[in-house]
Protein backbone atom coordinates (compact mmCIF):
# COMPACT_ATOMS: atom_id res chain seq x y z
CA UNK A 1 0.00 0.00 0.00
CA UNK A 2 1.62 3.07 -1.14
CA UNK A 3 0.19 5.68 1.71
CA UNK A 4 1.19 8.66 -0.67
CA UNK A 5 -1.33 8.21 -3.10
CA UNK A 6 -3.77 8.37 -0.61
CA UNK A 7 -3.09 11.87 0.06
CA UNK A 8 -4.78 15.08 -1.60
CA UNK A 9 -2.68 18.15 -2.27
CA UNK A 10 -3.09 21.12 -0.16
CA UNK A 11 -3.32 24.30 -1.59
CA UNK A 12 0.24 25.66 -1.68
CA UNK A 13 1.30 29.11 -0.80
CA UNK A 14 4.39 31.61 -1.17
CA UNK A 15 6.04 30.73 2.65
CA UNK A 16 4.80 27.40 2.38
CA UNK A 17 7.55 24.76 4.02
CA UNK A 18 9.78 22.94 2.17
CA UNK A 19 9.59 18.76 2.85
CA UNK A 20 11.75 18.08 5.64
CA UNK A 21 14.31 15.88 5.62
CA UNK A 22 12.32 13.42 7.81
CA UNK A 23 9.35 13.04 5.36
CA UNK A 24 11.80 12.71 2.15
CA UNK A 25 13.42 10.28 4.37
CA UNK A 26 9.81 9.00 4.79
CA UNK A 27 8.44 9.17 1.17
CA UNK A 28 11.70 8.11 -1.06
CA UNK A 29 11.58 4.64 -0.53
CA UNK A 30 7.70 5.00 -1.66
CA UNK A 31 9.30 6.46 -4.92
CA UNK A 32 12.12 3.97 -5.87
CA UNK A 33 12.03 5.16 -10.07
CA UNK A 34 12.53 8.60 -8.73
CA UNK A 35 15.78 11.02 -7.77
CA UNK A 36 16.29 14.18 -6.43
CA UNK A 37 17.82 16.80 -8.66
CA UNK A 38 18.64 20.40 -8.30
CA UNK A 39 18.24 22.40 -11.22
CA UNK A 40 19.68 26.21 -10.47
CA UNK A 41 19.69 25.43 -6.79
CA UNK A 42 16.11 24.12 -7.10
CA UNK A 43 15.77 20.43 -5.85
CA UNK A 44 13.07 18.67 -7.99
CA UNK A 45 12.07 14.77 -8.00
CA UNK A 46 12.26 13.66 -11.78
CA UNK A 47 11.77 10.88 -13.14
CA UNK A 48 12.44 9.05 -16.93
CA UNK A 49 9.78 6.57 -18.04
CA UNK A 50 10.89 4.41 -21.83
CA UNK A 51 8.09 3.79 -24.20
CA UNK A 52 8.04 2.13 -27.58
CA UNK A 53 7.76 5.38 -29.43
CA UNK A 54 6.22 8.68 -29.75
CA UNK A 55 2.39 8.09 -30.06
CA UNK A 56 2.85 6.20 -26.94
CA UNK A 57 4.92 9.02 -24.87
CA UNK A 58 3.14 11.72 -25.76
CA UNK A 59 -0.12 9.55 -24.60
CA UNK A 60 1.40 9.43 -21.21
CA UNK A 61 2.19 12.85 -21.11
CA UNK A 62 -1.14 13.82 -21.79
CA UNK A 63 -2.35 11.96 -18.50
CA UNK A 64 0.26 13.24 -16.27
CA UNK A 65 -1.25 16.46 -17.61
CA UNK A 66 -4.86 15.45 -16.76
CA UNK A 67 -3.88 14.39 -13.59
CA UNK A 68 -1.99 17.57 -12.70
CA UNK A 69 -5.25 20.16 -13.49
CA UNK A 70 -7.13 17.55 -11.34
CA UNK A 71 -4.94 18.28 -8.29
CA UNK A 72 -4.01 21.96 -9.85
CA UNK A 73 -0.28 21.39 -9.34
CA UNK A 74 1.86 21.15 -12.30
CA UNK A 75 4.84 19.09 -13.14
CA UNK A 76 7.37 19.76 -16.13
CA UNK A 77 7.10 17.31 -18.83
CA UNK A 78 9.76 16.30 -21.56
CA UNK A 79 8.59 14.70 -24.10
CA UNK A 80 10.48 12.61 -26.76
CA UNK A 81 10.38 9.82 -29.30
CA UNK A 82 10.11 6.73 -26.53
CA UNK A 83 10.67 8.33 -23.39
CA UNK A 84 9.28 11.06 -21.22
CA UNK A 85 10.55 12.38 -17.77
CA UNK A 86 8.63 14.46 -15.71
CA UNK A 87 9.79 16.62 -13.02
CA UNK A 88 7.98 17.69 -10.08
CA UNK A 89 8.91 20.64 -7.40
CA UNK A 90 6.75 23.63 -6.31
CA UNK A 91 7.32 26.97 -7.96
CA UNK A 92 6.07 29.21 -5.04
CA UNK A 93 8.68 27.24 -2.70
CA UNK A 94 11.31 26.77 -5.05
CA UNK A 95 11.50 23.39 -3.80
CA UNK A 96 10.16 20.43 -2.63
CA UNK A 97 6.94 20.10 -0.97
CA UNK A 98 5.31 17.56 0.43
CA UNK A 99 2.63 18.20 -2.81
CA UNK A 100 5.48 16.80 -5.11
CA UNK A 101 6.01 13.65 -3.15
CA UNK A 102 1.91 13.01 -3.78
CA UNK A 103 2.18 13.30 -7.21
CA UNK A 104 5.34 11.39 -7.85
CA UNK A 105 3.21 8.63 -6.37
CA UNK A 106 0.40 9.32 -8.71
CA UNK A 107 2.29 10.04 -11.71
CA UNK A 108 3.86 6.29 -11.20
CA UNK A 109 0.09 5.01 -10.86
CA UNK A 110 -0.63 6.49 -14.31
CA UNK A 111 2.40 3.38 -15.81
CA UNK A 112 0.41 0.78 -17.14
CA UNK B 1 5.56 33.73 -48.11
CA UNK B 2 7.72 31.37 -46.19
CA UNK B 3 9.28 28.94 -48.28
CA UNK B 4 10.27 26.47 -45.69
CA UNK B 5 6.70 25.65 -44.79
CA UNK B 6 6.67 24.36 -48.43
CA UNK B 7 9.12 21.77 -48.06
CA UNK B 8 8.57 18.42 -47.01
CA UNK B 9 11.06 16.24 -44.73
CA UNK B 10 13.20 13.97 -46.49
CA UNK B 11 13.79 10.72 -44.79
CA UNK B 12 16.91 11.22 -42.81
CA UNK B 13 19.66 8.68 -42.65
CA UNK B 14 22.81 8.17 -40.70
CA UNK B 15 25.26 9.36 -42.59
CA UNK B 16 23.01 12.27 -43.86
CA UNK B 17 24.34 15.74 -44.39
CA UNK B 18 24.44 18.28 -41.55
CA UNK B 19 22.68 21.33 -42.26
CA UNK B 20 25.42 23.62 -43.90
CA UNK B 21 26.79 27.13 -43.10
CA UNK B 22 25.04 28.50 -45.96
CA UNK B 23 21.40 26.34 -45.84
CA UNK B 24 21.61 27.74 -42.25
CA UNK B 25 22.04 31.39 -43.06
CA UNK B 26 19.46 30.82 -45.70
CA UNK B 27 17.10 29.52 -43.16
CA UNK B 28 17.26 31.55 -40.16
CA UNK B 29 15.92 34.73 -41.34
CA UNK B 30 13.33 32.69 -41.88
CA UNK B 31 12.73 31.32 -38.04
CA UNK B 32 13.28 34.85 -36.33
CA UNK B 33 11.68 33.28 -32.83
CA UNK B 34 14.02 30.85 -32.75
CA UNK B 35 17.78 30.47 -31.59
CA UNK B 36 20.62 27.58 -32.38
CA UNK B 37 21.77 26.22 -29.08
CA UNK B 38 23.95 23.54 -28.54
CA UNK B 39 23.24 20.46 -25.89
CA UNK B 40 26.25 17.89 -25.62
CA UNK B 41 27.92 19.13 -28.16
CA UNK B 42 25.13 18.25 -30.56
CA UNK B 43 23.66 22.11 -32.04
CA UNK B 44 19.54 21.94 -31.53
CA UNK B 45 16.53 24.30 -33.06
CA UNK B 46 15.29 26.24 -29.99
CA UNK B 47 11.56 28.12 -29.29
CA UNK B 48 10.09 29.06 -26.20
CA UNK B 49 6.15 29.70 -26.57
CA UNK B 50 4.02 31.22 -24.04
CA UNK B 51 0.50 30.25 -22.95
CA UNK B 52 -1.92 31.18 -20.29
CA UNK B 53 -2.18 28.39 -18.47
CA UNK B 54 -1.08 24.61 -18.37
CA UNK B 55 -3.89 23.02 -20.75
CA UNK B 56 -2.95 25.60 -23.13
CA UNK B 57 0.75 24.64 -23.38
CA UNK B 58 -0.34 21.16 -23.41
CA UNK B 59 -2.56 21.61 -26.10
CA UNK B 60 0.01 22.84 -27.88
CA UNK B 61 2.22 20.49 -27.50
CA UNK B 62 -0.27 17.70 -28.69
CA UNK B 63 -0.62 19.54 -31.67
CA UNK B 64 3.30 19.45 -32.38
CA UNK B 65 2.90 15.45 -31.22
CA UNK B 66 0.58 15.29 -34.54
CA UNK B 67 3.00 17.59 -36.89
CA UNK B 68 5.80 15.22 -36.10
CA UNK B 69 3.74 12.11 -36.55
CA UNK B 70 2.81 13.31 -40.03
CA UNK B 71 6.26 14.06 -41.04
CA UNK B 72 8.02 11.12 -38.81
CA UNK B 73 10.06 13.49 -37.33
CA UNK B 74 10.38 14.55 -33.66
CA UNK B 75 11.62 17.10 -31.62
CA UNK B 76 11.78 16.91 -27.72
CA UNK B 77 8.81 19.10 -26.46
CA UNK B 78 9.24 20.47 -22.69
CA UNK B 79 5.98 21.37 -21.09
CA UNK B 80 5.23 23.62 -18.30
CA UNK B 81 2.92 26.12 -16.88
CA UNK B 82 1.92 28.44 -19.51
CA UNK B 83 4.85 27.72 -21.22
CA UNK B 84 6.45 24.66 -24.12
CA UNK B 85 9.65 24.96 -25.19
CA UNK B 86 10.41 23.14 -28.58
CA UNK B 87 13.65 21.63 -29.86
CA UNK B 88 14.65 20.06 -32.68
CA UNK B 89 17.49 18.25 -34.21
CA UNK B 90 18.31 15.02 -35.57
CA UNK B 91 19.62 11.92 -33.65
CA UNK B 92 20.50 10.43 -36.53
CA UNK B 93 23.33 12.71 -37.24
CA UNK B 94 23.61 14.17 -34.28
CA UNK B 95 22.85 17.85 -35.40
CA UNK B 96 20.53 19.90 -37.15
CA UNK B 97 19.23 18.85 -40.49
CA UNK B 98 17.19 20.53 -43.18
CA UNK B 99 14.45 19.17 -41.88
CA UNK B 100 14.51 20.67 -38.52
CA UNK B 101 14.32 24.21 -39.90
CA UNK B 102 11.32 22.72 -41.89
CA UNK B 103 10.11 21.50 -38.58
CA UNK B 104 10.42 24.96 -37.01
CA UNK B 105 8.72 26.57 -39.67
CA UNK B 106 6.11 23.98 -39.31
CA UNK B 107 5.56 24.31 -35.54
CA UNK B 108 5.90 28.51 -36.14
CA UNK B 109 2.17 28.04 -38.18
CA UNK B 110 0.74 25.73 -35.69
CA UNK B 111 0.93 29.13 -33.18
CA UNK B 112 -2.45 30.87 -33.60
Amino acid sequence: MNQLTKKICTACRVGAPLATEEEINEFMPQLPYWEIIEEKGVKQLKRVIIFNDFVDAMAFSQKVAILAEGENHHPAILTEWGKVTVFWWTHKINGLHVNDFIMAAKTDELIT
